[in-house]
Formats: C-alpha cells, structure tokens, sequence
C-alpha cells in the first residue's frame, strides 16, 4: 500500500514538473516518465490513461500546496503577517512548479471535462481556506460589516489565479511583486484600523 | 478598402463567434466560414493561417468592447454608478461571446507565442483603462495615498480575468453576480468617505 502510494506520488510530481517544463501538450507518458527516472509503463499501471494522471496531479499539487498554507497561515490573526506569509508561499508555488502546472491545467480544462471538475472541486477548497483566513482578520473589524466573506474569499483565489495566468502568459514578475508590496501598504493601515467596541446593543445606558 | 475591411471584419466577428460556442479546438477555418455564412476560401484571402486569425481576433474582441467602455464610463467618477456600469458592460461582454472568446484564447495563448504577445498587449490597454478610471475614483480621497494606481489597476484586470476563468471552469454564474452585489456595497461606502480637504500647504502662501 505503502510503497504503491509512494510510487504513484513519484508518478505525479513528475507530471508536476513535466507540466511545468514541457507544457500541457508537452506531457506525455514518455516525458513524464523521462523527468521521473521510471519506464512510461508504471504510469499505466497505477492510473487508466493520461487523463486521469491530470486529474490527480490537480488534486495532488493543490492538496500539498494547501496542505503548507494551513500550516503557514494558522496563527495568522493580522494583515502584515498574513501577506509576509502569502509572499513567501507565493515563491515557494513558483519555485515547485505549482503555479505553472496550475495554469498549464487550468487551460487544458475544457468546461464540462473530469479535468474540469478536479479543478472546480480544488477552486472550492482554496475559497474555504481563503474564508477562513479572511472571517479571522475581518472579525471585530469595522469593515466586517460591508464584506461578504465568502464573496470576498472567492474574490481573492479568483485574482490570485488571474494574476498567475496574466504572469504566465507575459512573463512580466512584476506584477505579483508589485501587488505584495501594495498589499503590504494596505495591510499596514489595515492593522491600525480600530476594532469595534462590542458592547451590548440594548444597554446603551442612556 | 472599406469592402476588404467588412470582410476582415465579418470573419473576425465569425471567429468569436466560433470560438465562444466550439471553443479553440473547434475553431477551424471550416467552422468559422459556417457560422460567417461565406466560403472558407475567403479567411485565406484576407489572412496567412489561422494564427493570424486568432491574434487578430484577440486584438478586434478586445478593442470594440474597449471602446464600448470608455464610452459608457466616460464621465463616472463616483464608485457606485462605476459598479453600476460594469455591471452592465459585464452582461454585454458575455452576451457578445467576448468573454467565452477571451477566455478561448487566453488558455490557447502559449507564453512566447505571438498569440500570448497579442494578449498581453490587450491587456496592458485594460490595465491603462483601469488605470484612468481608478485615478479619477480615488483623487482627494485618503485611500488614494495608499494606492499605487497602476499596481490595483493592473490587479482589478487580474482579478477580472481570474473571476471569468472560474467561471468558465465551473460555470457557476452567482460568482460574477455575487461579486458585483458585494462591490455595490462597498461602492456606496466608499462614496461615503470624506474627500481630503485641500489645504494650501504652509509654505504657499506666507
């Protein structure tokens, strides 16, 4: 069991960096196989067909990237901790070949595929992270009450993704590092922003 | 000159057409001519292959709803009707086949590719667009200190473009409705917010 699951995980961290060198069209059973040390049959021996290997290297990629941020983001209660946080993670997303294998997946999903559907259901789980961490810096603060958490959650993987394809496709690194310094400006004034004073509505006492 | 450019015009217009409903993968000089109503012969009058067609329908999607942009957000600087407006120029630009088109696109663009080159111009125009509109919403407000326009203009394009992938994947419109719902309300908040008070600095006038 062991030793199976440890060779289908050396199977899709090969289709990560073959995603992330070769490209979507570019990763075939003999590329992936090339990058992994192994013969192209193994491939067939733990997943039915190339498809299937892209489905779970989506699910695989993101659940170990998500895996670190939990980690990373547990304790993360203010701002200008959480986007050092985002920064640091964001380097380690390029420098494993994540965010190249994301977008390469991304755009090979046809809308309606099984592809399609593993990123949908990966999608779903980042915007959950993304409430939770949101819901923890909002509470007590005045703007809790014009953000929709959620809305707001979906918000922030939707640009995270629109800023990693728009990074992809000109190559232009500047724009996430002018971004993470902007969010750490706003951060900053964010953090100083006074809490509510809970008191009970009714007894206001006067 | 005029003829040759409607006929340029008319593929173009097929071509997204083509692309929105078939997708990039079915999007054939066949297919285009089809839903063009004109002799696939004609494309090759007017372009080399079908690689000139796509950049090139890149670049006319991309200009004409520009241009229906600026037109309608011409005189807004106040961020309620501007949320109004793109609300609006939002249902155009998907009842237009212009985002199925660019979302097409935009997963077929390989970086390096004179594709991937025509959609980076396009979006370096959006980002100069969000730019002006932007710079017109935050004059005098406080916020505007902590803003680096170019940087948000380019992310509120990022997250624009990452919103319409989501949704393309999952095909779960309430993203995009939420979202404007959720930009209504700080819209009006932030139209709330008190305009900096300019005062001549000391040295002005003593």
């Amino acid at each position: 069991m062991t030793q199976r699951s440890s060779a289908r995980e050396r199977i899709l961290r090969a289709a990560i960096l073959a995603l992330s060198s070769h490209g979507y069209a570019g990763t075939t059973a003999r590329s992936i196989a090339a990058l992994g040390g192994f013969a192209p049959g193994v491939i067939y021996y733990h997943f039915a067909d190339l498809d299937e290997v892209f489905t779970a290297t989506a699910a695989y990629t993101s659940e170990l990237r998500e895996e670190r941020y939990r980690a990373a983001l547990a304790g993360v209660t203010k701002a200008v901790p959480l986007i050092r946080a985002l920064r640091t993670l964001y380097a380690e997303d390029l420098e494993s070949g994540h965010i190249e294998a994301v977008q390469e997946l991304v755009a090979a999903a046809r809308p309606g595929s099984p592809l399609a559907a593993a990123m949908a259901a990966q999608t779903r789980q980042w915007e959950l992270l993304a409430e939770e961490i949101l819901a923890r810096l909002l509470r007590g603060k005045p703007l809790g009450r014009l953000v929709n958490v959620p809305t707001a959650a979906r918000a922030a993987v939707a640009y995270y993704l629109g800023m990693q394809t728009l990074t992809h496709i000109d190559g232009d690194a500047s724009r996430p590092e002018a971004a993470f310094a902007q969010a750490a400006r706003l951060a900053a004034a964010f953090d100083k922003l006074p809490a509510l004073r809970r008191r009970p509505r009714p007894s206001r006492r006067s």
